[in-house]
């Protein structure tokens, strides 16, 4: 599968058993520095597996704390002074080795290197298998606001050796599952009835069902991404449930709830404000439970809500914008919803 | 003059008398909101003319530190904090008034925020006219190595108002004449021998000689950053002298020497490197001298100019790179060059 970008396109490789060598990055990896970029949860698991993946190349490491309360600029700035401090030069590739937050970090810096040296990603969590890890998005955290700090940066390449999922713990697992069943809700109403039929094999990590939904995650993603790679229109849809999800996760502080699981109430509270028919908001409901994540939002005051809300990045002219449902699989981005019934959903 | 770069084309506008709204900046702002980053010395000489430029915005303004040893990560986030404290969205704009330092971390302020939001060039110091401000080089210095941290990122537009040049110091002056000869040498021979014969008017602040040399130099970077916009290839030879120069205002730390009298005494260095007739050696340092520009490097041991010259971002498969000359106007970048001729250079 390919990201069709021009001359920044780049392939996305899904299969079993990919780590221990059975798919050589070298190729990618334009002189022989690599310096990759782990957590000390993942490292463990998989970095001797994934250097069998670089034959030939000079392999440094770095391992980050894990967890979204160290997405800072100074995590992003020890990956910086790790190249510096091996003499990295121009030609290095940074190999993001974990979930989303380290995906994230180190695409970041390898953006800011010498400005801007190779990045790969080896996705290790369903989340960001099926959403991060593919299109570019790359940034930290600012005291007032996610991802506030960053830049659209892409990778030569993505691996994702399905594998990994064995290791993720169930509650990883589920906050996935919030951005897979997302893409069913914004563009793909057929794959929505299909996760609606198939949530309890996902969740017994059926490697058929797990690997149908990652492939087709990611080829709804690349689409909408060739079509809008800096989010000028329709590439904002994929941000369905973000804009109060982000909101948890702020006022919340980062970490308590996973991004999947503030995703998953914000899903259903855009669902509201949508005015979707009741039928449908139930059916979100429904698959957002059977997947064992949140349907209702913790207790936040209005006030904090908005405030949170105000630093999103889809603001235009001072207005909110939120991602809508017209029905299941059918989206758009609007700043046109009852002001009423959002205050309403804010207060719970 | 435009800089041909596809959907991320822009105008360079120079000429007199273009502050105190003579040339409508408002266009370029997509919503209505600004941050028009300064520092200390210029604001208080540019900022309320350049406001008349911003008709109908609403404009906020920061003044960082002056000088190249703030130009650091640090620096960088007092821009993003300032943003994200007056709340501002992804369609603000912000605007570098200053020299080379104001514009490099100004643009990789404006690349980061929300990944990426509006920028425009104001310059007003001879370097930057003729430079910095085109070209969508951007970023700060790491403790290791000058702008080791940054991004490309191309600004919306380039606003020369060469009037600014009354106020600048005649040190300043002189440095930004480095980059003007800098352009002769590398690709253009008979601008070298207007030089030669304009060396006094320009020093003079002659209006018509100084428009004339801005215009040129603009036209040689667009012409080169429209071929090569990420330095994939022949853009590097904008770095002759720079390799030298940038190893001196590291070794020195920063702000002892300004960046084109580093320049100056580097491109003097590489074209004794280069292995260039003596006559034409000659010729450039007479012209170096007469912009009362230093010929020579301060006193650097030759184990740390290797070391800072290990950092440069030209540097490939561990092997240094220079811009060498082949005659006046003609250059290339290489790595063949006589070791033993740079141990003796560098021995000064």
């Amino acid at each position: 599968m390919t990201v069709e970008l021009g001359d920044r396109s780049y392939p996305i490789v899904i299969g079993r058993d990919l780590l221990d060598g059975h798919f050589d990055l070298s190729e990618f990896v334009r002189g022989s520095d690599c310096l990759v970029v782990s957590n000390e949860t993942v490292a463990p698991l998989y970095y001797e597996r994934l250097r069998a993946n670089l034959p030939g190349c000079d392999v440094r490491s770095i391992n980050l704390p894990d967890g979204e309360s160290f997405k800072t600029v100074a995590t992003m700035l020890s990956i910086l002074d790790r190249l510096v401090e091996s003499r990295a030069n121009r030609d290095v590739a940074v190999v993001a080795l974990g979930g989303g937050v380290v995906g994230d970090i180190a695409g970041f810096a390898a953006a800011c290197y010498m400005r801007g040296v190779d990045f790969i990603q080896v996705p290790t969590t369903l989340l960001a298998q099926v959403d991060s890890s593919v299109g570019g998005k790359t940034g930290v955290n600012h005291a007032q606001g996610k991802n506030l700090i960053g830049a659209f940066y892409q990778p030569r390449v993505v691996l994702i050796d399905t594998n990994t999922l064995d290791t993720l713990p169930d509650r990883e697992l589920a906050a996935g599952l919030a951005e897979v069943i997302k893409y069913g809700a914004i563009c793909d109403a057929e794959f929505f009835a299909w996760l609606e039929t198939n949530m309890a094999q996902l969740l017994a990590r059926d490697a058929d069902a797990l690997g149908y939904a990652i492939h087709r995650c990611c080829a709804l993603k690349a689409e909408v991404v060739a079509e809008d790679e800096r989010e000028a229109g329709r590439r904002a849809i994929l941000n369905f449930g973000h804009t109060f999800g982000h909101a948890i996760e702020h006022c919340q502080g980062y970490g308590e709830w996973l991004h999947g699981e503030a995703v998953a109430a914000g899903m259903l509270m855009a669902a509201r404000l949508s005015g979707l028919a009741e039928k449908d908001i139930h059916r979100l409901e429904r698959l957002v439970a059977a997947a064992g994540l949140p349907t209702r939002p913790p207790a936040i005051a209005p006030d904090d809500w908005r405030k949170a809300m105000g630093m999103d990045k889809k603001v235009q002219g001072k207005a909110l914008r939120f991602v809508l449902l017209r029905a299941i699989g059918d989206s758009r981005v609007s700043a046109e919803y009852d002001d009423r019934r959002l205050n309403e959903i804010l207060r719970g």
